[in-house]
């Protein structure tokens, strides 16, 4: 008999007929003798409807007051689920964000989670109920409701199996778990039984978009034994999400091979190689509120000096224009880009251990004439970037390369 | 400078663009130098589409949830017209029922309101700001989401006029006030500019589905000034309704013609006539939670008693089985019914000081041949159940008689 955290997402309670799938699989916990709490989403589609009535009335609309209209996603779901228990017999019962108390800062529409109050789910559960709870939403000191951001629910499910101590967080979504690489890109990908903390951060943070990145801060933070399961089929184990590796366990050198299209290069060339230059040509960029990926820096020829760098692709015409007005004064030859490049890494706690990781990887793309336009690394990543054009290829090389491909 | 309790009911907040329109209705009152308080209900058919979607999971959903998901049609509003209110340029603030903590007891889907703190809507309308609150909502001692059943956003607004000891509460609405009776059966009907309360109470419970009746109650027990008043068109002071007779007004015996289809007729024939039967009848009904509207008891023949009594026109099969099937214990002759009856109603606070009011409405319709079938009396109001087909003429030849008819 466990404490297990289960959360669904949008998808998994995009219909009465799927809320009521969910029912029975909640229902199947049960009877296996554990406490249950369930996170839920807004039924898929539902965000989307009231985005679009609170942008026909302003085109951005008001932090607080989105919050209160977005929040009413999730609040229909929890009802609809605690019903949907209860007409097959299961005792339950619905909390939104404010009733279970889940505590956060005043940052509408991306509160962050400060405390959240367990008794009244504790009572609940002793009294042999299942607690239903809005993802997504919780409540500032002042009582006005807020919202966590995108994939704001699964942080709720993490920071609620944290605050009980549950046993598991179950994220059930449209995925059976979490893959070497993208299973529509190399058919051979493989679902990974458990993967690291460290390595599902980087995994995550460069596009396998299984679980939002926050809820896997979360998880590592607080010692949250996470799983991704798929809530559309039946059985299957997901991956579970380690926050130690295992020394038991021998790794594979590379564990995922993760990609990712948003992406787009700047180049600013021949500036005058001084101290500060850096920070004149970065700090722009970051004031235009543009997010900055790779950065390399060159040295280049008489006494100047070479930027690259990377920018999401939606971002790239604003970015080259701000640092087109700044050439000037920066004593600039030349601001350029392309946006119709990819970022491709392989990421592996294995890494650690083993030297000629990274050139293994440059050997293999090399191999197949696919060109590196940069090169960035970090304890257990190492990430290039290519012409969009060769993503594919490159990730399919490489998850055959580093030994990921399933068996035939 | 006055304080304004404003109600705007789902019609009224429709759409986007009627959303718009309420905003610049209470800027308009804004800058006429009022504060303001606005309760909104959920945009029209929302809250059909939130019952829809419960019913699909159970037929009789929890009350509990059904609150749950209830309450977030009016959630959604609020966040609407305060985006819409600041857009141009007013200050304004949302709440929910338990954000502006309007407690109320615990029966779901039927609450009732126990208190107001009155403390944050207060502090905005210092600062200058419009505050909006979720009607037909609140929050029960332990914290549950509670509705006030059909019609609580009028009992929501009225109970907040009198916690704030507003001036007036103006109830915004599809007619232009309140109505001697309805202009699509009598089209010489007149709108009221008063209306007693006691008129109104028995107005609205006849039919004139103006304002809901538990409001009305609730102003008059708190002294609030109440208005009703045209959402739709621009101008015109709708009508106000007061809480004491104005000595000095000279009023009409009769203010207003009521009718009502909702009627059948149950008919309980030659009963022993013996102390309790009565009981055990109407008690039966009530068991069957059937609410029973006329009643009246004729001596029979040899002994014998005879009840017939109305009762809600959908539970009118309802009514007679439970009754048929009491026949045989209570050894009556007959059970039978009608349910092709109507209730028509003269209302009038001058009925009060002038005899001879009922004798003359029974001429009246006994000059057109219309056959009165049930009687029932009360100090300002007089009932006749009737055919149901006499309905509309029955009506307008009431109007006609007690002086109700528009000068032409």
């Amino acid at each position: 008999m466990a404490l297990i955290v289960q959360k669904y997402g949008g998808t998994s309670v995009g219909s009465v007929e799927r809320i009521k799938n969910v029912a029975k699989r909640v229902a199947k916990a049960r009877a296996e003798g554990h406490d249950v709490v369930v996170v839920v989403s807004a039924m898929s589609g539902e965000t989307n409807r009231l985005v679009a009535l609170a942008q026909e009335i302003q085109e951005i609309p008001d932090p607080r007051e989105f919050d209160v209209i977005l929040s009413t996603g999730e609040q229909v779901t929890i009802g609809l689920l605690a019903m949907a228990l209860k007409s097959i017999g299961v005792e339950a019962k619905s909390y939104t964000g404010w009733q279970v108390a889940l505590k956060t800062d005043n940052a509408h529409t991306k509160a962050r989670i400060e405390d959240i109050d367990d008794a009244k789910m504790r009572a609940d559960l002793q009294d042999g109920k299942v607690v239903i709870v809005a993802g997504f939403q919780g409540v500032s000191g002042n009582g006005d409701i807020t919202t966590l951001g995108r994939g704001g629910s699964d942080t709720s499910a993490v920071a609620l199996a944290a605050a009980l101590k549950a046993d598991e967080c179950q994220i059930y979504t449209d995925v059976d778990g979490v893959y070497t690489t993208d299973p529509r890109v190399v058919p051979e990908a493989r679902r990974m039984e458990t993967v690291t903390f460290d390595e599902m951060l980087e995994l995550a943070s460069l596009g396998s978009k299984v679980l939002q990145i926050r809820s896997v801060e979360f998880a590592g933070k607080y010692k949250v034994r996470l799983r991704v399961l798929s809530s559309l089929t039946e059985g299957g184990d997901g991956t579970l999400i380690t926050f130690e590796e295992d020394p038991n366990m021998e790794r594979a050198i590379v564990s995922g091979i993760a990609f990712d299209k948003n992406q787009a290069r700047i180049n600013v060339r021949g500036v005058p190689d001084k101290p500060g230059i850096a920070y004149q040509i970065l700090g722009t960029v970051a004031d235009a509120n543009i997010e900055v990926d790779m950065i390399i820096q060159n040295v280049g020829t008489e006494g100047t000096t070479d930027f690259s760098f990377t920018v999401p692709r939606n971002d790239y015409k604003k970015a080259l224009e701000v640092l087109q007005a700044l050439q000037h004064t920066i004593g600039a030859q030349e601001v350029s880009g392309d946006d119709t490049v990819c970022k491709v890494s392989i990421v592996g706690l294995g890494m650690r251990s083993h030297v000629g990781v990274a050139s293994k990887m440059f050997r293999a793309l090399a191999a197949d004439s696919i060109n590196i336009q940069m090169i960035s690394t970090s304890e257990i990543k190492v990430s290039v970037l290519i012409d969009e054009k060769y993503m594919e290829l490159a990730t399919r090389v490489l998850h055959k390369e580093f030994g990921l491909d399933a068996a035939k």
